[in-house]
């Protein structure tokens, strides 16, 4: 039978009332005798208050919740760690769900999350979602009113804050490196192009080759899904174009362009160079460590819950947060021998 | 302003408890009109009922918790997947909340998932949790009688099922199989011994040498503690003793020891042979790929679920599950030549 507090107050032989006072740390008139002997019957039946009752009175239950796209891709279980680490200084319990990139479950876990009354929402949309499901989700958070911070992808909401990477820069210093190593057929496997993150991430492609002066050719762009898989398939047509270097939009895919390139027998660097994306913990471990563009996941995880818990306390300075990344040049990516050099 | 149903009912000019019945979908004798205007109400504004209060009044909160030691392992990230796709079959959310390797946070993230109301909890212990710990969590479970699994580790509880891999066999599987490719100096790269899965498998390594008529070296047993550098630092050691094979109790070490090998300029398999335990998704994508220990991540957490939906609803057919794993051969490992066939 669980203990409430009725139970406390009757075998101390006073109020509910003052056992919530001494509970709560309250100043009181209750003697120090009393206060003890609540404590110590409080501690001899291992009472907790009940939780849902005190959201119900107090309308928080110090719960954040968070939505990502899939909890087994590495960048995002690095994210959540960053989120958990961060609202457990603050005495905040993380609820963790994953759409599994089925866009149209999001809705249904934003209500779940908005039932059970979580003080606010962390939420990295699917690279995949339709605008119409993120029009609903921006018409429930405007409805609700819930602190909510977007990861990953910036949503278009006047209240909702972001914390994202500057992925024009991050396609920008991946390409300036590869044109450095005088690479100038780059294949550029993107993300889904209706996520911001990939044209973004292109739009830096470019920038970096009208610095060089070398062409935009629309033939050496594919459009990806992030899986490995998507990675493995997109080298046969690289191939084809002839390119010397290639650059994923993530590490997922840099994964399958690995297996690709040992499966056609091709050696990394030397017959292909490749840049990746996310800098996830394997990519130092592959043979040869991948050059990589570095997203701090945990950092940015961790940022949200900051900005989150800002705007619960109505904090004005809650703001946007912008990660530069930075490239991680290891060696999957090497020079590519002038022509006047060879022989 | 958040709509409550007495809102609803208001609008509606009829009684709280009429919106309740329709909502449930009761029976009732609410003519089919006013039922219908009850719905469009409800829908014009956009209402859900209070799963808080909702949770006070029914004893449930169609929320499962799991508490796992650390997401960003590829293992417990797939096997929080598997969870969380059976609960989603059956409406339930899943609240996935990491305890980072920090056995005593164990404790309270117990309390926060009770605190919460959730209708059940699956748990995978640190593999270095005290027995302390496991006993203050015993206590617990045994106290609020939650309806409770564990997952990788059973629990000495006897209403507490579990949901764990046959992990002797699992290691007389990994060890049998090096043995028929005519190693003799096998190291053995455990987990903490203080765990179950460790002594169980180090249980299965012994089996299969003693079939083997291989005598049992202790020197060959290492000690490690699940992660990408204990597999790192083991091979010093175990180049010491002469090994020509290794078998790693999970997947991170033996990554850690494919860097390790490739850092000594050791070749894999001709100089060493390398088995590994969970096989990961990457465990595939390693060059060369890496034979290892199956353990179906996602279907455990699956069942696990199930399990659990069959304790809230005291279906007595919930019990206990094992699931015999088998071996991935890649390549690893290769044999190693007899005595009399090196030249």
């Amino acid at each position: 039978m669980k203990v409430t507090i009725k139970d406390i107050a009757k075998e101390c032989g006073v109020s509910t009332a003052a056992v919530s006072l001494v509970l709560n740390n309250r100043e009181t008139r209750i003697s120090a005798e009393t206060r003890q002997r609540i404590l110590d019957t409080v501690e001899k039946y291992h009472y907790r208050p009940n939780k849902l009752a005190i959201g119900l009175l107090k309308n928080s239950t110090s719960t954040f919740g968070i939505i990502v796209p899939d909890i087994s891709n590495i960048f995002f279980a690095e994210l959540c760690k960053g989120c958990e680490s961060e609202a457990r200084k603050h005495n905040y319990t993380l609820m963790v769900t994953s759409a599994d990139e089925f866009p149209a479950d999001n809705m249904q876990y934003f209500n779940a999350l908005i039932d059970h009354q979580v003080d606010g929402i962390v939420y990295a949309a699917p690279s995949n979602i339709d605008n119409q499901t993120i029009q609903s989700i921006c018409s429930k958070i405007t409805e609700t009113k819930i602190p909510f911070v977007a990861v990953d992808r910036a949503l278009d909401l006047p209240f909702a804050k972001s914390i994202v990477n500057d992925n024009v820069h991050g396609g920008y210093i991946a390409t300036k490196h590869l044109l450095e190593l005088n690479h100038r057929r780059i294949g550029c496997l993107t993300g889904p192009l209706c996520n911001r993150a990939s044209t973004d991430r292109l739009k830096g492609y470019k920038m970096a080759l009208e610095e060089f002066d070398v062409p935009y050719d629309s033939a050496l762009i594919l459009e990806g899904d992030f899986t490995v898989s998507s990675g493995y398939d997109s080298l046969a047509y690289m191939r084809g174009q002839g390119v010397t270097a290639l650059f994923c939009f993530n590490d997922m895919m840099a994964l399958g362009a690995y297996r690709a390139i040992r499966d056609y027998k091709l050696c990394l660097p030397e017959s292909i160079s490749l840049v990746g994306y996310d800098d996830v913990f394997i990519s130092d471990l592959l043979d040869p460590p991948l050059t990589t563009v570095n997203q701090p996941a945990f950092e940015i995880g961790a940022s949200a819950i900051r900005t989150l818990i800002a705007l619960t306390q109505n904090d004005a300075s809650a703001d946007h947060v912008v990660f530069t990344p930075n490239l991680k040049v290891r060696s999957s990516t090497a020079p590519l021998p002038r022509p006047e050099e060879v022989l």
